[in-house]
């Protein structure tokens, strides 16, 4: 019977073992204990631990991670181990995709001004969603999940991509001309790049200039995606004029960080999206499945490319 | 050519007649000027001037309204001349669609927490659309748009109506035991049923009192579906533990109602949905249209049910 190990960090055994046992069993296969797990040919990463060491796992045909963004494992996986990043449509893909509908919708309708408001009766109507240009930076699981759910709400929706997508409702760009195009055309943009050292900095203060003026600026992706200082001194200058950040280079972000108390920064403690353990160990599984019978895996890291 | 008279208030004209002449142009027919426009066939009004005599239109065929809300205009209207409330999925519906899914999305993902928050580092992750329940009071054309778009975002969404309706994705359910069940399996429920003698204070102390604890109360339909004092005293029990209100009783609402401080009440100043006059002005024609060519118009209010 095929054999797993899930490798874990703090306390997240206990969350994540029992659903990774179900969902193994339905593929035939077999959870090792925690310290008895040599034998694994797969190995489920929750996160990555101190000191962790792949050679202590000789049969291991991959590492399946249980979250989307890897960069961090990346050096500790060796080059010739396959490393899965997550794929969960229905945990992952689904919070961010409802994080970020929320938070378009919210600068799209311009909620803030209601909240908590003196009473003033300004009747002004927003416009609808299709007079509302939106922009997302990678269409990969996240990002096309996102710009679809968007394209769904009626919104003018294009995305940026290292490869040309066919998504219904949104408008495919690639490129660094369509990087420029996506990012002037946007009243709202939201960042679903992976973080590589390609798109460290993306959103330098080059790229932060060419927003239109009122624009928001969504950063559910990756802290590194964003060049801080140079975010600071973008709003100070109106483009954009709003940012909802839910990721940071520094996790905690520090309580003395301007961003908490910019009034156009709103900061959400990356809450985007989280793994959750039940569709997550089934994806797991679902992978596992995958490559016994010689499909490919979903979400295999390609290391040139760093995601 | 078939003539129409376009009835306004305050300076609404300027709005809408362009709009609407160039609609009219499309089906072969002709927007008369103001103050000799006795020869029309079709009244389009915007909103009840003060002093309006129907007898002024001795040719007229309906009074076609450019809002969805027509309890004020009903009593103005003789009995035998067919009144018709606009029906614009491109306008109406889509405004509503768009501040329902905002303030649902809102309340589900807790935004208010963390708008102007002082550095907190939370990360409890709310939980995903489909184990969220929200219900739709009304599956009319801005009810089931709502309710429908509520869905497909994920939500596990029930709806009531006077008549069973079948709209994917959305358990329809009817008469008082209907009513019962949706409100209290509703995490968020939203008020879109007209305002008739029979739904006039709908939300009262005890249907109130059948909400969750914890769930929010959303009204972009009509104030009168609220009886305020009881809303008042229920936010302090806690059922519902929020609320945000689009219609009021009175409107604009007085600066001095405890509405505008209270810190479980949000208040957006009739903004939900508008009419748009482009897209208005597209489904008053096509409804005139379906009507010379003998077909039944969308939106003719029935007397007896008061829309």
């Amino acid at each position: 019977m095929t054999a797993v190990a899930l490798v874990t960090t703090g306390n997240a055994r206990a969350r994540f073992a029992p659903p990774l046992a179900a969902a193994l069993e339905g593929i035939g296969a077999r959870l090792l204990p925690e310290g008895d797990d040599a034998a694994a040919e797969w190995v489920v990463m929750e996160d990555l631990p101190d000191g962790f060491d792949p050679a202590r796992y000789p049969r291991a045909r991959a590492v399946l991670a249980l979250w989307a963004g890897i960069e961090a494992m990346l050096p500790a996986i060796p080059p010739d181990l396959p490393l899965v990043r997550l794929i969960d449509p229905e945990g992952l893909s689904a919070g961010m995709t409802e994080w970020v509908l929320g938070h378009v919708l919210r600068h799209h309708l311009g909620l803030d001004r209601y909240l908590g408001a003196a009473p003033h009766w300004d009747r002004r109507v927003p416009p609808l969603a299709r007079e509302r240009r939106v922009g997302v930076l990678g269409l990969g699981a996240l990002g096309a999940a996102s710009a679809s759910a968007l394209a769904r709400v009626g919104f003018d929706v294009a995305g940026w991509s290292r490869s040309p997508k066919a998504i219904p409702g949104v408008a495919s760009r690639c490129g660094p001309d369509g990087l420029r195009a996506v990012i002037a055309r946007s009243g709202i943009l939201v960042l679903l790049v992976p973080h590589t050292p390609e798109t460290e900095g993306l959103m330098d203060a080059e790229r932060l200039g060419w927003m239109p003026e009122g624009a928001a600026l969504l950063n559910p992706g990756r802290g590194a995606l964003v060049d801080e200082a140079a975010l600071l001194a973008a709003l100070g200058a109106g483009r954009p004029a709003a940012a909802t950040l839910d990721t940071f280079r520094t996790e905690p972000l520090p309580p003395d960080h301007p961003f908490w108390s910019h009034p156009a920064v709103t900061i959400t403690p990356h809450v985007a999206s989280a793994t959750r353990p039940d569709s997550a160990a089934r994806a797991v599984a679902a992978n596992i499945a995958r490559a016994r019978r010689g499909a490919p895996m979903e979400g295999l890291v390609d290391r040139a490319r760093g995601y």
